[in-house]
């Protein structure tokens, strides 16, 4: 009876760094060996790290990642390791090397290349054209790159007909939510169909909009999950399989004599035989996260990842005593330490004694250093000098947004001055709408929320107060009306409808691309949704000059919605 | 004998705005009838405006474009006219329907699709797969569109080895400096291997960070330009062409014969016959223009199509009496005339007298208004509520950059007091190295020299000195050495080698992705190479949050290079 033993290595590399990245997957392989595993599978291009972009079209970024695939090769011995790298030969193509005993056996290149949402991968690779099986330790082994078995009747298929008995997916999927529920399904599907194992090995960490979630996950022939890795953490999965089985199995499943017609001759290389002694491992399922969990642990690694892959220390954020300041100073904390956030209080004369107080408990409760800088003085000798051109003029939005730029420009001045990365705290809503200040409150280096929509900002909110069982972010932020106080009395709703209502109108719009006559349908107010979708587009300007922020959603500001500045489609007409 | 008239209409169409561009092929459809033409074409995907980008994902969109292109159908008469627009079954196509007597008579689907650069076709079309023919009064025409005749067995072989006399391309090509000299001699290869009339029809304008040239072209069948049309402007060409005369030229054509190999089955379509009667019209063509020419050209079509087509009437600049903004002005006047552009002179402490006069002198001779707002107080007032933070720190690019984004707020606050767009005035050079303040001279609506380096700033200046036969630009800012003037005698060269040193530098690094000791064998100093690809990588996350600007070379920032902000790749190690 031949017995196999996978292993999963969950890990976080950093795009560009070939010297780390190496260093991380030979200690992944180090593992594998000392837990006796036949096969240790990495994620998708982690050599280069995820995604690349244009650093693939530098020939010598191509060479340095083949060098290092070399080494890495040098060095490894007894377990074979499937390691995501950038192939070249005429062309580059995204592939897995599969290794063993300091030679590379054999390779395969991902075949269906995604050229959608967020991925521009016709923009680099050539596909591949060769679904092969790499036989190791006597179990026939498909080998499969992420978008790859995302197609019923893609490698998996013809490997499986061909006798594979174990597809690997090497993955970098990044995260939104909902998605590991359609991961989970689909691949269940595969390996029932296939009637196979599959083993699905997913990235983990951030990368400039981008978060994966790893939960990396190992299904047996009958679709049942038999193993599942730590969400947004790095981890590493031994799984033992029973290849026999298969067979025994295969035998009894009718789709696959009809499903038979198809197979295709593919090359099979042989890559190894070796025979371990060793004790079972039990597997181990890790469990899913509710959503608030889920999106909450997405904008801590985005955060973390984002603020130490770019070499910073410490982070600081404007404090309004609002929600979305409050919730993105509990995300850092989380992600980087108290110690390592810094709360800037900047009230001007139309700050309430209130939002100064909310703001100051917050901090107290998160345990963060505090900065207090007045505007009040700066905005009156701004307004010094433009009095003469601006004579006649009435006070309007200008007056407000110089308010929000002196504080962008203090916020980047205590940046500059200590080397600390400003965290801006707009919310998906008003990024939708442009009830932002470009250059004010949007200036900064990281948008932690910017694809979270308000609704969901106050539920991630509470699931915080609620897991540290006590009041973080104190009630009465949570309770008083939303305000950019950038004027006397101001709220939210004298400019936009309730965030109950906002927020489906620009999910059907942004997420959906709904017409405007569907989203009317949905029950909302003709001229209400013609002036929302009116902001939309005409705010598309500021969009581009935001900066980055992590994608939680299945359309994010950023390069998964390219749209056109200049722009004079109205839909309503 | 059969005689065969073809118009050309370069149009200039605004992206979104289907009854504008509707209106405008209408209007090209007139002329073509009343000039008794045969054919009339028009650009790539001229009706929707180019690029759409994600409006092709909106499925309203999309059905918008069909319903307007049924209504011009309507309106058409005795000219068959090609007209770009989005075809949708079950998929979408980059499509041209063919018009004539109030119907649509066929659509050709381009089957390339380019998906490199700024390009990204594969994201939103289905590729075409039939090289039909259409039958035109006769002559057997083949349509294609833009990428199509890049490949030279592409259907524009196929369609001329069934018969085809002419082949028609669609086009909407962004231009880029030297890009009219390679079109013009690929175009000229395909007349000539294909021994057929070829017939470019290029989009005209600006759209967001690209501008296209026109220049449309027709070629007989040994390869001669025999018609161009208007470089940088909106124009309409006539030519007849004899298209017996192909026939007797291929009976002599050698490689046909060979060629003829390749042939394959393909559908034609007839559309009509007509005889008009009409007198030989001689084609124009029109002059190309010398580099500096063309380069300003560019620049005024796309500042003064981003301004426009955006809504704006008049513009800001802020002047400090260097080369920069000295250009940007002279471009804006050009675009809007100086009744739309505003400079604003915003002196500090460390502003020389000279630089002063410099940018009055300079706005007195563009005859546009000037605003001076001095930032010195300001600048005391953001030090003195600093003071404490920054106690026991030096001086250091901390306040420079506040200097910088008090201008940028300025800037700001004129423009949203009245309604006026910011122009940037930040060279390729400094954009390269973050040679700039974000939120500070980064600050503004549309960066109009981004794409050009600083040695080629200098010349586009002198050139439009010379075309005016007159110092415009004030002689002293040519001599002067650049400078930011943002601390006492600070100098470029302090901080950056001669521009003359850098910009090569930067041109192997950005635009040609050369290895770094590939850039050393060039003969630069190893260190210095070395220096500037980190400060070029360092800066990623500030050219990420600049404004759009216009593409003038093969590589510019923006959409044409896509490159990760957290990103460790050291090239040298």
């Amino acid at each position: 009876m031949r017995d196999f033993r996978i292993a999963v290595a969950q890990i976080n590399p950093i795009v560009g760094d070939l010297d780390y990245n190496s260093k991380k997957i030979l200690e992944g392989i180090k593992k594998a060996e000392e837990m006796m595993a036949d096969l240790v599978c990495f994620p998708e291009l982690v050599l280069p790290g995820y995604p690349p972009e244009d650093l693939l079209l530098k020939p010598q970024f191509v060479e340095d990642n083949l060098k290092a695939l070399e080494k890495i090769a040098k060095e490894t011995g007894d377990v074979v390791a499937v390691v995501g790298f950038v192939d070249a030969e005429d062309d580059i193509y995204n592939a897995a090397a599969v290794i063993y005993e300091g030679e590379i056996k054999g390779v395969y290149r991902k075949m269906f290349l995604p050229n959608y949402s967020v991925f521009d991968e016709e923009r680099y690779f050539q596909a591949g054209k060769e679904p092969n099986i790499f036989v190791i330790n006597e179990v026939n082994v498909g080998i499969t790159i992420c978008e790859d078995i995302r197609y019923a009747d893609g490698p998996a298929l013809t490997q499986s007909l061909n006798g594979a008995e174990l597809i690997v997916n090497l993955s970098s999927s990044p995260y939104h939510v909902g998605k590991r529920d359609f991961r989970k399904r689909m691949l269940s599907t595969r390996a029932s169909d296939y009637c196979v194992y599959v083993a699905y090995t997913n990235l983990v960490g951030g990368q400039d909009e981008l978060v994966f979630d790893g939960g990396s996950m190992v299904f047996d022939a009958d679709g049942t999950l038999i193993a599942q890795a730590k969400i947004f953490e790095e981890d590493f999965l031994v799984v033992d399989l029973n290849p026999d089985g298969i067979f025994r199995r295969r035998l009894h499943d009718p789709r696959r004599r009809k499903e038979k017609l198809k197979a295709q001759m593919i090359e099979k290389i042989f890559v190894c035989k070796s025979t371990k002694q060793r004790q079972e491992i039990k597997p181990r399922v890790e469990e899913d996260l509710k959503i608030e969990e889920e999106v909450f642990k997405a904008l801590v690694t985005g955060t973390r990842d984002y603020v130490r892959k770019n070499g910073f220390q410490r982070v600081l954020i404007g404090l309004s005593g609002g929600i979305d300041s409050s919730l993105v100073a509990a995300i850092a904390v989380e992600a980087l330490g108290n110690e390592n956030v810094v709360g800037v209080i900047m009230p001007s004369r139309f700050t309430s004694k209130a939002s100064i107080e909310d703001a100051e408990i917050l901090a107290k409760n998160l345990g963060i250093e505090i900065v207090r800088i007045p505007i009040t003085k700066i905005f009156e000798s701004y307004l010094d000098e433009l009095r003469d051109s601006f004579k006649g003029k009435p006070w309007d939005t200008t007056e407000e947004n110089i308010q929000a730029r002196i504080r962008g420009n203090i916020l980047m001045a205590l940046s500059n001055k200590f080397g600390y990365l400003v965290l801006t705290t707009g919310n998906k809503s008003e990024m939708s709408v442009g009830y932002a200040t470009l250059y004010g409150d949007m200036a900064g280096g990281f948008a932690v929320i910017k694809d979270v929509f308000k609704t969901m900002v106050y539920r991630i909110a509470k699931y915080i107060n609620e897991r540290s069982g006590k009041e973080v972010i104190p009630a009465r932020i949570f309770e008083k009306p939303p305000s950019a106080e950038l004027r006397e009395d101001q709220k939210d709703e004298d400019d936009l409808p309730p965030y109950s209502i906002l927020d489906p109108i620009l999910k059907a719009y942004i997420e959906e691309d709904r017409a405007f006559d569907e989203i009317v349908a949905q029950g909302f107010d003709e001229d209400l949704v013609k002036r929302i979708i009116k902001m939309v587009d005409r705010n598309e300007y500021k969009r581009r000059q935001a900066p980055p922020g992590i994608k939680i959603t299945p359309r994010a500001f950023g390069k998964d919605r390219r749209l056109p500045i200049t722009n004079r489609y109205a839909p309503w007409k």
